[in-house]
């Protein structure tokens, strides 16, 4: 996910809803103290440390309030910013801007938010076989873009969601009676281009997902030494299987989990947890 | 915003998008394994302390999926929450259940982190004059159910949008070449129902705004020491002027300020930078 | 509400609901008799005297059919326009002018109707401090249009909705066991940039909604003296409250009840009744 | 158009946006001052004479906003009322029915205010061959309940909208250079199940669309004398052409119009400027 | 029905949900390989004899995933196009192009199969006075399209819907007792451009339909014998009403029927059961 | 997909816009004719041999014209049905009977076509290790119903869209200078759970992509011999990957092809060419 153009209809449904709560019946402020031919200008500042992400979707939003604004990117997504930076102009009629600021705002906020931990996490892994990647612990309607925002930042996308993916959890292990008619009926159920991933909890769960079949293995929860042990096993099997850690893991331990050799680390509070990071629009 | 029954269109559109976004074409991991009949209980568990808010919108989710589903809530929003505590009990197809778990989590966790915060502000600012009040810094599509949260926890909701109260602030009264003329155009012009706020940035400007008669006063960005003599100002005005304090204020700081005697304290980190609260469902 | 533009998607929704069912799967008299090419030019005629009001929409609705149809004002809304003018002009592709022609009319037809009883109500009143003010007794979904005209007109425009002022009536004032806890759990309650008015039926009821606090007063189909009772009493409480008046009133009383002092005037009738203004499009 | 079960889908979309608009984020009010539980009883109250017409929709505003309502309708649409009677009972939960009151009266008044000008068209002909009808001057997003409130009023529905009916009109004529190839054109491209209308605005056009074989002839803006010639003709040619007149009619001149022998009197004024009828929910 | 430009709004529903499922959250495969600066043309190729039909709604699914992509058509809607044939090249962004193309092709090739049939019973029964015409057994969410398909090859249509002409079958006549009731009912209630077609399986009940007045017989799966009595006694009656044929008819029997005398001959299977035509596009 | 409940958000949209464009404004016929009390109940029967496939979506089609329909399945989907067996009871007013037929059956005649024809294909290859599978190549709207007709009837499905599956072809090798490259451009950049299939022509395309690492290999309009070839060097790797044959492939040829030893045969003839399967609905 490099590009947000064009943008899939979701986004501009909850951009609509967005700028449809905060305008309501119009902006009776701005209406009555600002002429309606008035233009403005208007700088994009970072006000804080942060990785920019979320332009395309700044953009949109002034778009969709009028179509005449100019929004000129001058850093890429994916930049690390430092304090004090503009990075975008915007430009168009005054009362253009001021409807539309608080929510091109509180997007951009919240993604770069979340692009600024996702580096955190890619730099604390730097030089392993590991990389980070997101959940489906997402902010409800946001789940493109928080996506978007972590691989701009260097970070891998898991699922995007029930549909485009098989993950195997303990209930429907419970309900097959066993890891193995688990993956069975899942292999026959499923679309070809989808792998199949087992979640396990201790390593004999795991002997039985590799015998299984599983295309990748989620350990979950699991302490250091069991991992390094997990992923022994499953290297040793000879099968081109991923390996995944997930499972209330810290930024001080993210190196640590790295160098047991897993392929990926899963981290909800990438897109659940993560502060805004601090912009504002100067007119 | 004491209660979500009948919940608005607008809240049922997000659950709509963010269920859509999850689901896509179907949960192909647990149509394969789970029997379509197959019935399940889960509980809905407290992590760590928290206050709870957002169970019309836990359980609006569920219904959403499945109208059979039945969800019972053992406390009521708001509650203080202590770790480990089932707060809810949730009944009905299997496949329902995990088809609707995440997104329901989704919204609940992010509620009740919002909730958790306020209740902190609300907490260390007890026995003041004051109330924390929320913004418009809110996450894009959940402002309704935001708002409702910090309501829940104890805190006051600020005006929903732009089309919901007058905010005169540093553009509007550039444009109108003083407050003066600001005040007297949105007296003009806006509905006889909403009052005026002006944002003053010393306290040159807020004599003019009460000389200008201005129903409210945002303190923008204020020291301590500032905010007393603004609120002495206003006070000895003998006009009914609310006074609300805002900006970059910390939990260390708020009561200081509550102690200076304004009527309200804004606070953005509330809907924007709020940590998910840790609950789970366990079927 | 000086403008329309940006026009909020509601307004959108309605003009496709209205073109939809007026155009359902085509025209299939202009498909069958106008070549798909042919230019059109049409003259927007006022066929009696009106206030214009509307313009925008009308634009919209053309621009909606098909964005290359020319619309040019040659007045701007708010304008008292003697029968036989042509107040704008429309150039473009035939088949398009005679596919939006209809639904364009309707809505500038009704809006015009409403503007034209609002300026003989601003007429009515003119010198007085009163001011004419519209109800929520709108024509179903056209809310926002019908607000536009009565501004335009010169007329005052009443909270939008039950979410931007709170009104007290009977029922909210019999459920809370008086005025005085119905004003105080709305302060409690109600966002702080929302003012909260009463309904008073008698001088009684006055003097409590003034005790409790209230910001705006509204008489309730009170006889002329008790009228000019209730501004006395209100004016002589030194509190800044408004006075407004409803109830039954006719525009053959309107002056009468203007010069009472009261501070608005609201009439359902400019939005519920006003007879469409006459207005043709001549090819 | 007898009755209205099911309703389509356009006339759920009006209802909701007419909803929205009123109630926006909440009905602040009454959420501060009804408690969530407290239920109510109202009475649907006419306050002049009049003939009721939209129950369907007046009740499913209540159903949108909450389906536990229960709307018992005391007369069928279509009945003329006396002022002072009950006409329906609605029961419920208070806070249900003072939010979804307003805009169920809206509808309601509107409908009603239309069926009781139709009823007067209706019996000001009564006993002629002449069926009073609707046009296309219809209020915009209301079309299928204004239709609807014309027939239950014992009038008859023009076609519904451009796409249900050819009727070809001056400039249709033009672009074809002839009522007969204008016919013509229309005969091959519509459907088999429409008919065509030809409007004329003298003898010698309606000779040409007798010749042409138009279904039903218009005449539009005639003098009396001139309608009965052009029956007279219409009847002589021997084809079962019906003929409806049109253009600025009145109340005053129906039954002359009717006994020209037309079968059709079309009246825009039944949709465009009917004023609302008085009725009043009073809990 | 000859051109499809506006385009109603129900086709753009239509094509946005095609587009979405094609789609879903974007083209993994495109994103990760195409540059998204990469522009391309491409050449659509006709890989058998076919008439061709869907270009509009072809460029249009191009131009809602990319505005800038252009569409040029060749030859136009109703072409009978040999194999081989270049119709039309598109050129744009590369990844428009291919993330556009499933969708543009699945709708072409689908109107153009059914354009294909339609020309063949055109040819089929050339020089008759029976015209073929298509049913409501269209494709779900695609009758305006196929409708333009038929019409564009030279077919006729019938009433779209439900609502836009008045066919009276045997569960409608026998809910009114007869056939002369059920005209009589209908005539009251249908608008006046409505005609009356009623459906007949004998000699018997066409009688009772000519009595009746329909406007329009629907001779329901009858032998070529009984056909050519039928439609001599509807000539003979001197009334000008439409004869259809209809049920289970062939291509093989279509000139005997057509040889008939009747006016319409309507084939489900224009629409139900065309195979696609076989186009491709190649980049 | 083995079960359609709860239906996707998509299945109800397009069925929605399935019966609007069938009723439209209401239908005129039934409601003239059928009292609005009257009962009725029907039968469903085949009237050829079929398999059964789209009861549910059948279903929701009574449903969403009104709830009350009464809809029992004699026979599961998937099942082969004799000519002249009914498979299913339909009982309500029948007035919405008489609405919802001719949708509901548009519905449940395409999807048992394509059900039928599937059966076809499996009952050609069984015995074999191929499975027939189904394509993009969908009718616009219907994706998701189509493919639960391909699995009801015992064929796979292929990847949902271009969202949940990696499908390289020669454009994406092209642009990315060769399979290698693209297929690692696409392992960054794809999410983890998705496998990378790759389109080869030919023997030397092969093995880059089997070097490459290619999860699935698409054999792309092969000669049965190359076919054979083809697969014996992807066994004789070592690598779990899977082979698709694709292009041209007739249900003749499909016994040939299933011998070669590839695992999946996809058709696009399934869902773009299978004629309606032949059912009607008797009330």
């Amino acid at each position: 996910m490099n590009t947000a153009q064009p943008l899939p209809v979701q986004v501009d449904h909850l951009l609509q809803i967005a700028l449809a709560e905060d305008i309501g019946t119009g902006d009776v402020t701005t209406t009555a103290c600002i002429p309606h031919d008035a233009q403005a200008e208007a700088r994009l500042l970072a006000k804080e440390l942060l990785v920019l992400a979320g332009l395309p979707f700044f953009q949109r939003v002034f778009e969709m309030v009028d179509p005449s604004v100019e929004v000129i990117a001058l850093f890429p997504d994916g930049t690390l910013i430092p304090p004090g930076t503009v990075v975008a102009e915007v430009r168009g009629l005054a009362r253009s801007l001021l409807i539309a600021e608080r929510t091109a705002l509180n997007v951009l906020q919240r993604l770069s938010g979340t692009a600024t931990l996702t580096r955190r996490w890619v730099e604390a892994i730097d030089g392993t076989r590991a990389r980070v990647c997101d959940t489906r612990k997402t902010t409800p309607g946001m789940r493109y873009m928080q996506k978007y925002a972590v691989a701009v930042a260097g970070g891998a996308n898991h699922r995007f969601g029930l549909d485009s993916g098989v993950l195997i959890k303990d209930n429907h292990i419970a309900a097959c009676g066993g890891v193995t008619e688990a993956v069975a009926r899942c292999r026959r159920a499923a679309p070809h281009l989808l792998k199949i991933e087992v979640e396990v909890v201790d390593l004999e769960m795991l002997d039985e997902a590799i015998e299984a079949g599983a295309d990748v293995i989620l350990l979950d929860n699991m302490a250091t030494d069991t991992m390094i042990a997990a992923v022994q096993r499953v290297r040793s099997s000879g099968r081109p299987i991923l390996v995944e850690a997930s499972g209330g893991l810290t930024l001080e331990r993210a190196r640590e989990v790295a160098e047991t050799g897993v392929d990926f680390i899963s981290v909800g509070g990438l897109t659940h947890s993560a502060p805004s990071a601090d912009l504002s629009l100067e007119l």
